[in-house]
């Protein structure tokens, strides 16, 4: 069932240790098949140097197991919420990188501060709310969703595809699982350059010109789009 | 005698190198046989790349080489008062590893700032206190031992598997040695994110949540854990 | 066409990831051809592990394709002003590395702190104006070239081989394609040590000495060089 | 002439890139034959992967070239000075190795924070005085030497195998090329620790106890060293 995704998924999730974006098995991605609703993701704690396409498990958008033996990552619940909340994500990764990691546990949003964030993210990189404790007691992983949902309210998440979730650390998306995993790596090296840029003015900074912004933005993104090979 | 400790014992050692966790040969590995009360631990001084299995040395809890021909780790006092003090413990690293010593030279506790840390360790990772000219003079490695322990006075060694001793380095322990690397390899990973979350606010932090460190901790440890293949 | 230039280009380029210069495909090399006045560069969002020498692209001082089947880098309008401003510019880089991007989006020159620095570059490396709205919605490649031009009005651009365009990233440039790689390499070096010298100071910093600058600038360039094997 | 001094001296210029400790070709290493006054050094401006054993050029004190074809490194003058200046020299090493650099940019002492540093160094990494204006217009690199020698006046260069020249960078030393060249790796790895135990709190640092640092630079160093296989 859904070998091609399968495959695609289990290429993205070895695309996490090919840019360094984790240590040991902290990362996880995941693509949806919006025909059938399936979503296929990687397996909870399993070594990438072991893992093969064949063990990506398959659940629906209840997070019911559909196929595979392995139980799938403890962050399912999260990736759910994110695909039931925006019809254009295709697929989703969670790590613990350090750069997104460190801006995530100080709580801090990641401001727009050069071309190479305004060429993936139309603004800065929000950080989600404190959680509740009845949210973290309760129904956590899918509460982890509602808040990045909340985050979001009242914005197409494909402007801004990336988050810092409190005390945690970043999700990423896209419309597919390799351009998911792509912008995680963006964030991470946004994330290094904009702490740089502010420790070495004493914690001060200022934000890109919008007109700055709107450019590179647009240059690689919608209509105009002028960027690659296009 | 122990040959399989001292396979799973270097094969550990090795894990160091292989995470960039050492410079040249600083850092070393142990485990206990709890049966014979026997502990295996890496020779002193010798190179990662020229060390084989054969090469662990085997000593009893007085410190006494029971087996080998070189000599064992310099540290081997410190890493049997660990043993002694916590029957839980299996295996002990030591390591200079970056961000860790930073830490302990800073003479600072790593505070518990997200679920990276909290996965792993149930609260602030603790600094040793001063230790007293007649420690220093005395019995210096068995001492470093004795302070760790006053540390955890009260507490269970197995909550928070890592310590950084001042102005030294870290140790850390698990139930076995290839977990007590693991431990190791996370101490340094946190310590990281901990020391730029704080730099990039001006060296304020605040502590994560109690209610999300509690939630984190107890879903990897302890009966009700739901995370992985378990 | 200019085989012999378009090989040159993209040994150039491939020098990128080597010296870990660039994430995916954000780095572009080109250099010209002064008899023709054409200039050999790198295409439009190629991947480093795919690109060929002959998918190099040709274009002409105004920037029409020449030769080549793909899209010229987006930056190509930005590389041409600069051929056109300084007749000794041979060839022209262009990346985000992470310091020296760090510093264009701190909006700061780098001072000159020590002889890796006055090895190459002969005073602070300066950071462009913020551009005019009118620049950046217009001709916008060709302003930042234009805006670089200013920021060295009345130097001559060979003694300082790179510039920091504001909120966006450097460009370094040399008499051929290896040697304006080989600059950017080494400001991305003297970025990443000033940043560190000047965080450790708590900001502070105090430019080198003008005799020591000229002394390591002069002994390996002009007319009375002695460093290596001239 | 040397064969065996200059295989040595090969193998230690190539630690250099081995331990990342050089970009490009910034960095030499020496050692002297005590019997003739002769020193083997490597040539000016070599890459590291085409050097080969035969390349090293051979001088005597008075830098005068008694073999090799190629020019002998630019620095050669201030290795001799160290050569002269204590007997108990070896061999010399010369980077601009990232961390200690920083050091020596922002024109700090590097002072004894921890055990790593105390286990090689016995108490602070000096930095020299800014050179006058005659020393950098004269004989530069032999007055490089000078100011080093000054550093140490009336103490034993052996006790502190390193130090760090004033808006350059570091030279270390030790008994032959290949303790220089660890000494090097050692003083970088405690530049960057140092680097971040006093960023991590806010500029603040505290020296090192100094029983502790007795302890552990005598347990390696003296008669009484017992760490190792000694």
């Amino acid at each position: 069932m859904l070998e091609k995704l399968k495959e695609e998924v289990y290429q993205a999730n070895m695309m996490l240790p090919a840019y360094k974006m984790v240590t040991f098995t902290w990362g996880n991605v995941s693509a949806i098949d919006r025909e059938t609703g399936f979503i296929v993701i990687k397996p909870s704690g399993v070594d990438y140097d072991k893992m093969r396409p064949e063990d990506m498990v398959v659940v629906d958008l209840n997070g019911k197991r559909i196929e595979g033996k392995l139980n799938p990552s403890s962050d399912t619940a999260t990736h759910i919420e994110l695909y039931k909340a925006c019809s254009q994500i295709g697929g989703v990764v969670h790590t613990h990188s350090r750069y997104a990691t460190s801006w995530a546990q100080a709580c801090l949003a990641i401001p727009a501060l050069g071309t190479t964030h305004a060429d993936y993210f139309y603004g800065a990189i929000p950080c989600t709310r404190d959680m509740h404790e009845e949210e973290i007691q309760g129904a956590y992983e899918k509460e982890t969703g509602t808040v990045i949902i909340e985050t979001f309210a009242g914005r197409n998440m494909m402007d801004v595809p990336g988050v810092l979730v409190h005390s945690h650390g970043p999700f990423a998306w896209g419309t597919n699982a390799k351009e998911a995993v792509h912008n995680a790596v963006v964030l991470e090296e946004v994330a290094c350059m904009a702490y740089q840029s502010i420790t070495l003015n004493g914690g001060a900074f200022r934000e890109m010109q919008q007109a700055l912004l709107d450019k590179h933005y647009l240059r690689k993104h919608g209509k105009n789009a002028y960027y690659g090979q296009k």
